[in-house]
This record gives C-alpha cells, sequence and structure tokens, in this order.
C-alpha cells in the first residue's frame, strides 16, 4: 500500500460512521464525518484499483439495479462498483418484468432480495415520488427482513432521485477535495451552481439540489443562479441556507450567471427545468395528458429560449477568480456547437476543462463502491488492510 | 453449521439421486426419495445462506437464461441461484440475437453452451410447445456434446413450461413441508387447489399442474375446483390420479370453490385459463391472428365474469379447518380493491396471508439452487461438507 | 495438463507477441507469428477447459460489449471468453443509454471505462464506419489513460466490422488447423470463399474479406468468387493479393460458383450484399432515406434472383478435391428447404458438414479468450503454467 492511499484510510479511520446494513438516500441526512469518511474511503479504493489491488469482499451475492430513467454513467459505476466488490449484477427491466401488471412494490422488492446485498435505485422523473419510492422499498425490505422473509435486508442505494443525487454529489465533492488540496481547502472558496441554457427540456433538478445541499456544509460560498420561473425544490433550498449557516459557509440565489460567476473558484453550469414546471409535468404524466405534455414543452422551450444567453462562455470565465475557475459539469454536457447549436458551455470552454470533466466523474464509481463497502462490510478499516495483505 | 443445517443434510445424505449431467423438466418423472433429495438440499443451502457461509462451488461458468414470457420473481430466482453457485448469467434475448432468422434450436443450443453449465428456460405460452422446445433443446446438447461439439453437456432446467412449473411446485412443497413440520405430516391434509376469478386472461395452466401433480405424491388430499369448461390438461390429470393412488392419498375434482375449501388445510386459489382455450388461442398465436385473438380475449372475459363469486374471502376461509387453511399463492395475485377491482382474493384475507407467500417465494431460489448443484456437483454432499469446512 | 496441451503450450512459447495493453482489430495488422500464437493458446484454453482446469485470472474487471448490430453467437462467445476469465459482462445498449443524446464517442468510452479490462464491438452496419469507430474509441481511451482519468487502458477487441471480422476468421483458421492437422500442412490447399445465393440482402462483407485477408497467409490457394457486380472492398483485395505473394499461396477471383469449387480442399459459400450496394446503403441509412432503402431493397432482391444457382449442391461439392472438400460456414447458413425455400446451400449438403459447422465455431470463445489474455496478462505462458500448478 503506497503512501498516499495509508493516508487516506488514515483519515477513514479518524472517522465514525453508522452505516452497516443502512440505505444511504440523502447526502444532509448523514453527518459530517460520516461524508468525510466516504470520501476518504473512496480514495483508498480508487488507490487501490490504480495500484491493482483488488478490493473484492464478496464471493457471490447480487447488487440490483432499478432504472427508471436512461444512463449510462450512472449505470456504468454502479456495475464496476458491484463487480468490484465480487457482487453480480441483476437489473431489474420493468418492461421484461411483471410489475406494470399490479405487483405492489413492497412484494417486489422483497421477491428480488433473497440473495441481494444492494439495490441502486434511479428514479427522477416524477417530483415527490423517487424519493418516497426509494423508502417504501426499504420499508418493505426491513418489514420482509424482521418477518424472517429475507435472511439479510439489502441496502438501498440512490442513484439519483427527485430530491438528491448523492453519488453524483460526492463525486463532485472527492474531485474539489482532490482539485483543491483538502476539504479543509474548501472552507471560503466560492461556487456558483448556475442554470444554462439548453435545447432540451425536463432535466432533473436533483444535480443542482444535490451540489448545494452538500457543498453548503463545507464552507463554501455556493451561490445559486437562475433566470426566475426557473426555481428548484423550496424545501432544498432551505437546506441549502440551513447547511450553510452551520457549515461556516453562505448560501445565497442571484438571478444573473455573471454575478454567480463573479469572483468564483468553481463553476457549475447546468440546465433544468423549473420546479414548477416539474410539478406541472409530473401530474401531466401521471395522467397521461400528452397534449398536455406536448404543449407544456412548447411552452418551456419557447421560455428557455429567452435565456439562450444563459451560457458558460470565455467572457463569463474571465469574471471568475483570476479568470480560471474550475468548471465542472456532471456530463453530458450540451456544448454548443458540438452536441447542439446553441447550448450550456462554449465549446472553447468545454475543450479546455473536457479532461478535468472525465476525471470528475471518475470519482463515481469509487464513491458507489464506499458506499457499498460502508453499508455491507462490519468492520471497513480492519478489511482493507486484510485485502493489502492478501494481495502481497 | 448449525444442527437444523446438519439434520438437512443427513435427510439428504440418507436419499440416493441419480440427477449429474441431467436435465430437470417434470417432477414426476423423478422418484420421490429425489425429490425428497432437492428439498433437504434447498434447505441445507438456505441455511448457509442465513449463517453467511457461502455455498459458491464454480470458479467460472455461464448460467444462461432463455425467458419467452415475461417475470420477475423466476428471472431473479435463477439469477440469485446461478450467482450463488458461482455461475455468471447470460441471457438469451431472443430479440437481440438472430433466432427470429431462421436459426434452429439445435443450432443456437449449441451455439449458446459452448462454456455453459445450465440453461433455464421458460416457455408457457403454447400449449404443446413449451415442454416439447426444452426436450429440443436437451436433445441438441446430446447430440453436440456426443459429437466433440460441447465439452460438457449443460443441464437443462425447466422454469415454467406449458405441463408444469417444477421449481414454484418444488419451493411450495418445500414451504409446506416447513409449516407443516415435515414432509409426513401433509399425509392426509387437505389441499384445495383451485381456480379463481381474474380480470385477466390467458394465465397458463403449469402452477395448477404442477401442484396437483406433485402434492399427490406426498399422500395429500388434493380437491381441484374450477367451474366447468375451466380444465386442465387431461394427461396431467390422469397423472396426478395416479400420484394419488401411489403416494397413499386422494385426487378429486370439485365444481365449487365452497366445496373444495370445505375442511382444507391448506387453499391454493388461482385463475387460468381454459385447456381448450389455451389450445384454441395457441392456434391463434401460431397464425398470428390478432382479430381472432380479439375475439377468443371478449369472450373468455365474458365468459370469466359468470365466474367473479370465485374469489377467496373470508366467508369461504371460514370453511377451512378450524377457518384457518393456510392460503398459498404463487404470486403475484390480482386482489380484490388493490391490484384490480375484482380479483382472486380479498384485500383482507391477502393482507392476513401475505407474508407466508413471500416466505413461500423465498424457497424458490434455494429450489433452484439444489438443482443446479444436484446436476453439476458430482458428490454433493461431500462438497458441501468442504465448503462448511472452508468457511471456518 | 495433458500432452497435447503442453504441445499447444509449447508452440505459444516458440513465439513472440506484442499485445499486452494493446487492441486487436484487424488481423493482417499482426505478424504471423502473432496469429499462430493466438491459435496456440486459443487451443491451450480449450484443452484446459476440456480437463476441468478454469483458465480464470481476474478477481474483478468489466469486460464491455458493444453490438451495433444483432448477435447471438459472437455475443454468447464474447460473454463466455469474459466469464472464463473472472470478468463481469456490461453491454452498452445505446438504446438505453444517453449515446443518442448528444454524447461524443470519445466522453462515452472513458465513462464506461473506469474499470473495465477490455471493450468489444461489432459495429458492421455502415461501410468506413465500423472500424473507424473502433479507432476512435481507442484513441479516447488511450488520451483518457495518458491523462490520469482511466488507471489501466482497456483493450478494444473487434467483434466484427466493415471491414474484418477478425475472431471468426481466427476461430476459421484454428478449426482448418485442427483438421488438416496442422498450420503447416494448408500450404497449397485450395479454399474457395465464394458468394452464395440468399433471399435476404444486406449481409455484411466482413466475414468473406476476413478470411481472403487470413488464409492467404498461410500458404492457401484462395479463390474468391462471385457473380459480376458482387465485389468486395478494393483495399482487402489488394490486402489477399499482397499477403499470398508473401505467404506463399495464390489469389485469384472467379466468376463461378463451380470453377471457385474445382478442386478444392475447403469451400465456404457465404452471401453478402455487394460493396457498391453496401456504400449505396450507408449513404440512405445516415440520411434516413426509407423510400430509397426499399427502393434498394428491392433492386438488390431481383438482382439476387438473377443468382439462384449459386447453391453449395451435392453437384458442384462433386466437382472439389475427391468430392469431400470441407465445407465451412460463419452461421447461421441460408438452407434451402429448411431456413429458407432457396438459399447458400442444400439441405443434404449443409446436414452432412452441420457438426463440422458448429465445431469450426466452437473455436470462437477461445479465440476471443485468448485475444483477452494475450492483450491483459503481461506473462501468459508463465500465467498457464501457474493455473495449472494451481489446478491440482
Amino acid at each position: 500500500m503506497s503512501l498516499p492511499i495509508q493516508k487516506h484510510l488514515d483519515d477513514f479511520r479518524a472517522r465514525k460512521t453508522d452505516l452497516f446494513r443502512k440505505d444511504f438516500l440523502i447526502t444532509w441526512e448523514h453527518p459530517r464525518q460520516e461524508i468525510e469518511a466516504i470520501l476518504s474511503l473512496a480514495s483508498v479504493l480508487k488507490g487501490l484499483h490504480q495500484e491493482g489491488i483488488s478490493y473484492r469482499v464478496f464471493e457471490t451475492g447480487l447488487a440490483i439495479s432499478i432504472f427508471r430513467d436512461n444512463s449510462t454513467r450512472t449505470r456504468f459505476s454502479f456495475a464496476s462498483a458491484a463487480n468490484a466488490l465480487g457482487l453480480g449484477l441483476a437489473d431489474l427491466d420493468e418492461e421484461k418484468s411483471q410489475i406494470a401488471h399490479g405487483e405492489t412494490v413492497r412484494e417486489t422488492a422483497n421477491m428480488i432480495s433473497f440473495l441481494a446485498e444492494v439495490i441502486g435505485i434511479r428514479d427522477d422523473m416524477f417530483l415527490g415520488e423517487g424519493n418516497r419510492y426509494m423508502r417504501e422499498v426499504g420499508a418493505a425490505l426491513t418489514e420482509g427482513a424482521g418477518a424472517g422473509v429475507l435472511h439479510r435486508r439489502p441496502s438501498v442505494i440512490n442513484l439519483q432521485c427527485d430530491v438528491d443525487h448523492p453519488t453524483q454529489a460526492l463525486a463532485d465533492l472527492a474531485w474539489l477535495k482532490e482539485h483543491f488540496g483538502g476539504l479543509e481547502r474548501l472552507e471560503g472558496k466560492k461556487l456558483a451552481m448556475t442554470w444554462a441554457y439548453s435545447p432540451s427540456y425536463g432535466k432533473p433538478l436533483s444535480v443542482p439540489q444535490g451540489v448545494i445541499g452538500l457543498m453548503t456544509r463545507f464552507g463554501m460560498d455556493v451561490t445559486l443562479a437562475h433566470p426566475e420561473g426557473y426555481g428548484l425544490v423550496p424545501e432544498v433550498l432551505e437546506v441549502a441556507r440551513e447547511n450553510a449557516a452551520q457549515g461556516g459557509g453562505s448560501f445565497q440565489v442571484a438571478t444573473s450567471m455573471e454575478e454567480a460567476f463573479r469572483g468564483a473558484d468553481v463553476v457549475y453550469p447546468k440546465s433544468w427545468a423549473p420546479y414548477h414546471v416539474m410539478q406541472r409535468r409530473t401530474q401531466l404524466l401521471q395522467e397521461g395528458d400528452r397534449p398536455g405534455l406536448a404543449a407544456l414543452e412548447k411552452e418551456c422551450l419557447a421560455s428557455n429560449a429567452r435565456f439562450v444567453d444563459w451560457q458558460c462562455d470565455r467572457a463569463k470565465m474571465d469574471l471568475t477568480r483570476d479568470r480560471k475557475a474550475l468548471y465542472m459539469h456532471c456530463l453530458p454536457a450540451d456544448i454548443s456547437g458540438v452536441s447542439c447549436e446553441r447550448g450550456e458551455v462554449s465549446a472553447e470552454v468545454f475543450e479546455q476543462y473536457r479532461i478535468p470533466t472525465y476525471r470528475q466523474a471518475g470519482y463515481k464509481p469509487f464513491v458507489i463502491s464506499a458506499l457499498m463497502f460502508l453499508t455491507r462490510v462490519k468492520d471497513p478499516a480492519a478489511r482493507i488492510a486484510s485485502l493489502v495483505e492478501r494481495s502481497k
């Protein structure tokens, strides 16, 4: 084990976690030292992978994924993490299953879990639904385990819901930690989480919500910016305000990209659909109202079109601290002239930061690995030590 | 290894099996002691899982699944069982393959099997087809292995066909064994396998057929009940009669749910499509006659509607022995007021037995594990002993 | 380890390879001794499997497959090979991913590869596209690994492109080696790679191209035959001519099946779409011109219909050396009276050679295993020795 890994492992050991056999749904439901422990462990696992040391801890067991929305990177991050721990992947493809035919959530949750260790769920389409669904699955598992249906209760891991996208936000934080050289160096740094123009509509709110809910806890000065009417879920704004108050940072809302970028150390320009639109969309989707959805889309795209200048370009980057803020994106970005005519970011700025966004994304499989490790392995630090020993 | 597991293992050792490198297609093609051995081994494996002892026996190898009908629980049971033994899962998705483009069954059977250990097949849509298809696959594998195409002949496991649903029936029997405290306690117990109303149509016959074909062998008094015209495949009725005669139990057919429930120790109310309808449906499906299928569905639903009172409710449960027969279902059930307006079972009765039906289902992954173990491991008892030894 | 395996291993050891951490895209980009080493190693791995000795070398890691066309045998060969080495399979299903939504190839290549060891790609639909796409993926991986995005650069393996189908051609060569008792015995043998009639259209050119590009290197007298206007990609014809000149064999093009079959030791009758048609088809597909595609298909089928006598039947087989040339096919074949009214081969000839074609196909999982082994294991011969040692 190299020195950097040893350092991350020491950092991990110094923090208390209480995640064994639990679920992981929302970052702000977990104490700060648990978040720190996750990041340290993720770095340990990333380092082991880099050195070719396997961190497989399961001989058998299933990791089940339920994706209620398309996904490439989260799907592969979850698959990679499961495989790295020794778990087999089983995807619950609701088209292939009988879920549409009247099965209740609690029944299905038990039926798929007899030999499962973790269940990763992405459900971000409907406001007020995804997170609730995850808790419903969790409650069913608790009931099943208590009643002797399941010999072990699997852990539910949120792979993106309507409220938070914790594995993304944690990967983002891990990348910030690496980039600035430690979590303590984030204090006082300004992060601009801003809306950006996109020719599409209906992008989920959970990425910006996850970012403002998490980064405010680490002393950052977080500015959320968006055009009028493009607000996030009010409860999460409240969380961000409280976190900032407790974490020693600040949280404010601005109405121009320029204002947010001014003096920023980090910018995260990203499109999303307004909260109130998502509410209407949720209702229309639930009612299966196709003409209504088409009308809403048309209205929203027309609304978006008023804000095409909400694009991260060189002129805006020049407003940031020393003109060289770190640009972040969860990918894929809408890149002007590349993936669309006009989008979230200019081709030139994106190309400058392309590799850094890849490295940002590179933390996700290890963050998910760490969450699986912490929720399923009883004494993680001792286990890491024995893994390293075994590899010799 | 705990005492209960030891007891199941002793029971297993006391029985002779001849399943190595064979297929498992129909329960009544196997001697009673082989069935008993499967149940004992399933309980051993379930116990090992409960105690956290891996029963992985393969380092590599594929378990191939072919699902010609939707499935959640059988799919996950098969995936779980394969994973628990150390096999990788590969699903032959006929949409993704070239099967539709003129490949013969025997060719495909060989092409997918070069490194396969087991092939699980669900094919229950067409009367007279599913079981025949499985035997065709088996014959092709035998030819391929004999001709040096395959270095090892994989075992075919029936995951539901038009005749039997052996992994379901075996899981049901394992649950009855647990519930009543032993197979010998099933003697003289009355089991009511009855048709029940459902607002859908075309449900396969293999569940009731599997139940009457298996439970009659263990001294149970099995009563099959259904409205006139809702009969099962005649050959299987004959099997049930013979099994009852040899097994010391009885088999009769009743025409009312009440009659079947009266004094029953176990009730299994479950919808299915009449045999003669499935015959017509098979023909229409093969001819691709959509208007004919629509007309048949309409006719059948109208016919079903005459029997909405074939619902398992409190009044009918009160007819059973001491008013507390065990309710069973293969899930998902059509629950009145929950998954449909009016269905197979009242919400109140289902809720009372919900957890027991989950526990019933919980045997399936271990029954499939046991079938894989017995068909692929040369000396299963010795192997279990060495697994336990290894875990220390 | 049995004597035959030992012999193949000695043959392998005698040859130098430089494949570690490289891609494998086109057979003629690799020196002859590397091709020979691949075949020897494939036979070693096939022998180990036959003797029940695992050649698993990975504890964890992903093998990613990207299939841009339907596939049964290549899909299962890749899955089998990955599993045999201990890799988990993850399929990038472009319908399930966000690739269609503007992701660039280089981004996706990195996003899926954080814990990947190999990426197998089948992309044979568009002339001039598939192979280029694979190289684009490879370049992105090289960039990602160089920039610290990926800790290890996975190897890209061509599972069929518009130019070559290397795993098929290598399996074909391995089968010829077995059939004739050694690669050196192929010298001077006549192989007839001929077009054959099929009632379908649009079959890729990569199988015949792969065969003429590879077999010409081993001293075979290769005759390519097709009706006028059914030519292959000109660059590959040039490769075949050069290979023949260097390999001591010959390469000629004939315009009748009879001429090609006369005196042949091996015949490989197989349908394909003409090069110039594939060019037009590629353009129409890219333009999404459905009426144009329908018109082209009609025109091609009419053209094909003029050549229904290009069928491999007994009369043509009687023209071959001693009337008993080896018939080869990559499967599935269009068999007259079996899978179609009139096709590539008569039912009688196919039935005679059916099992040999299965054995031909049986080399593919081991060829792919060998490619994975060589591209990912540093000292393959030593590793084989230690695997055999471990199995004792």
